[in-house]
This record gives structure tokens, C-alpha cells and sequence, in this order.
């Protein structure tokens, strides 16, 4: 449609990576009572220090630890969230190595607590964003290493089984929309 | 009781902080399927970052940043649970100061989406520990710049209003038990 062209090309004008478009989305939804949904900070080792007279302390060494969880929760409609977001320039397959192994067991752990658990999974060359449920995932995961399992999840599939997520003025991603769909 | 008696004494004995037991007591919840619930990495403004050949890449200046959000947060029994942890040395009193304006914003927000929230609140001169209910701590923060308004919670309040939570082995704070009398 029209509105969706226009959106796209706002979107691609102001160059957001897709953790800025989820950020921007989020601002939105708790500015208007909708959400409480956060990114989570970048897990980091710090190793030394410096605390000089008169002003702020300065990490001078440090180092990226690996996350134990996905990036993002919150609390939507009185339900737990949590999910990650992924983007791929392939364009007929989402490799699965994209997520990682204790990602995909925090979703599991926090499913078997009755959470709403998803990805966001991005295909930048058709600007394309669908919501994988957690449960499809992890299908796919658990599949990859047996006979006759795929190491990624096939386009096609995103397109049968996935919710598709369009981009918007205001939120950005209207992913909470789909999210209705889940619950 | 003799069972209190010898938790408190191992629990002494370690020297743990109050970060470090609720982080043992999350790993224990998690690892019996009782609860998800993680503290978030501290928030940090990356400056400049080496990535030298052959080995990880270092953090060369960064800058500790103010949380938008409680330390911790996570899911149970279907709900969303949010808190935040904070000692005090005082001895009659817990100084409002203690909670930052944001923090107390962002539980507001989470009780208007139904989030269970609270803070863990610990007297370590008498090695007690307490869960006050975020609606009561909004109360006594809302007042504070009122006429009459306290700039600190009263160590009796803490005894009348708040539920306390003893030292065990596993977890070693069983603070769920004291979330189940919010539920
Ligand atoms: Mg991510
Ligand atoms: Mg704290």
C-alpha cells in the first residue's frame, strides 16, 4: 500500500539499525502507558578503573562477555515478553547460528514459565520483518542436528508460519500487534 | 530457630553481598524451574575500543551510566516480576535517597501493566532483610516532599508493613516465599 511505501522510505532515509527501530518502538509504547519493554544492557567484564580527582570514574579496561539471555523483556497486557532480534542479508534462508545455544535455553526456560517468547528476525535486502514464536524456534533448533534437520530456517517458512511486522510512524514496529496475535 | 541460627552463621561466614545472594538465589529458582529471573548487566557508555589481532577486542575508555530501569527482572508462576536491591547501614531508618527518581518511575509503570514489583531492602547491621511492596514505597516516596513528609522509611514500618525474609541454604534467600504472600 501506499502508507506502507511511504513508511519504508522514512524508514531507509534515517538509516536505524534494527535495535534502534525496536529502542524507538519502545520509547513509544511506555510513553503511552502500552508496555514496559527494555533493552538490556551490553554484558561487559570490567578489569580496571581509574577514579581521577573531580570527575566521573573511567573503565580503562574491559572486555564483551557472552549475554545469558536474549536482549529484550518487559511486561505487556499483565504478560511477561521476552525476546530477541535478529537481522540477515540472506535472502532465501535465516541461518540459525544466528542465535545462540543459551538464548534459545533461557526462551525454553522462560516458556515453561508461561512467558510470551518470540524473535524478531529482520531480512534486510526485502526490509522485511517477521515475529518468530519461540516454540517454531526452537523446532528448528533442536531439528539442526539430527538426520534431515537444516542448520537455517528457510525464507518460505517466515512466510507460512511467521507473523509479518510492518513499519509505521508511530511506533516504528507495531511488533506489539503481533504480539496480540500470540496471546 | 537453631535452622536460622547456623544459615545466618554460614551466611556470614561467606561474605556475600546482597547482589551476590539474590544472584545465588536467581540460579537456584532457575535451575529448578521455579522462576527466570536475572539481574541486568550495568548500563555502560563505550568511548573508544582496541581491537588488537589474534585476541578479543578491549575496552580502552568507557563510563558508567544511571539505569533506566531496576537491576532486576524476570518471570514467575506466570507473572511478571520486577525489583530492585539495596542495602542500608542505618540502623532506624532506610534513607529514601537510596532509590533514584527513574527507578521509581519505571516501577509505576510496570504496576500499571501488572507487574508484581518491590524492593529487597536489607538492614546489615542486623543482617535483616525485608520485601517492601512498591505501592508502599511510592507512598513514602510520593510524601517525601510533602509537608510531614519523611525523607527516610522508618526501621518500624519495616516491622509493621514489610514481609521479612529469612537466610536458608537453598535458596539462600527464599525471597519467592515472601512474593507468594503478593500474589
Ligand atoms: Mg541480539
Ligand atoms: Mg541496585
Amino acid at each position: 500500500s501506499k502508507h506502507t511505501e511511504s513508511a519504508l522510505v522514512k524508514h531507509g532515509d534515517r538509516g536505524m539499525t534494527l535495535e534502534q527501530e525496536i529502542n524507538e518502538s519502545n520509547q513509544y509504547y511506555l510513553a503511552h502507558d502500552i508496555a514496559v519493554i527494555h533493552k538490556k544492557p551490553t554484558p561487559i567484564q570490567i578489569v580496571k578503573v581509574d577514579y581521577p580527582k573531580r570527575s566521573a570514574a573511567v573503565i580503562r579496561e574491559a572486555y564483551f562477555r557472552q549475554a545469558s539471555t536474549t536482549d529484550y523483556n518487559g511486561i505487556y497486557r499483565g504478560r511477561y515478553i521476552d525476546f530477541d532480534a535478529k537481522e540477515t542479508k540472506e535472502k532465501t534462508r535465516f541461518p540459525l547460528d544466528n542465535f545462540h545455544q543459551h538464548q534459545v535455553e533461557h526462551m525454553r526456560s522462560c516458556l515453561k514459565q508461561g512467558g510470551i517468547c518470540f524473535g524478531l528476525i529482520k531480512f534486510v535486502a526485502f526490509d522485511q520483518l517477521y515475529l518468530l514464536k519461540a516454540t517454531d524456534l526452537i523446532n528448528y533448533w533442536d531439528a539442526r542436528n539430527h538426520a534431515g534437520g537444516r542448520k537455517s530456517i528457510p525464507f518460505t517458512a517466515f512466510q507460512t508460519q511467521a507473523i509479518p511486522i510492518k513499519y509505521s510512524l508511530n511506533p516504528t514496529i507495531a511488533y506489539l500487534d503481533a504480539v496480540d496475535q500470540l496471546i
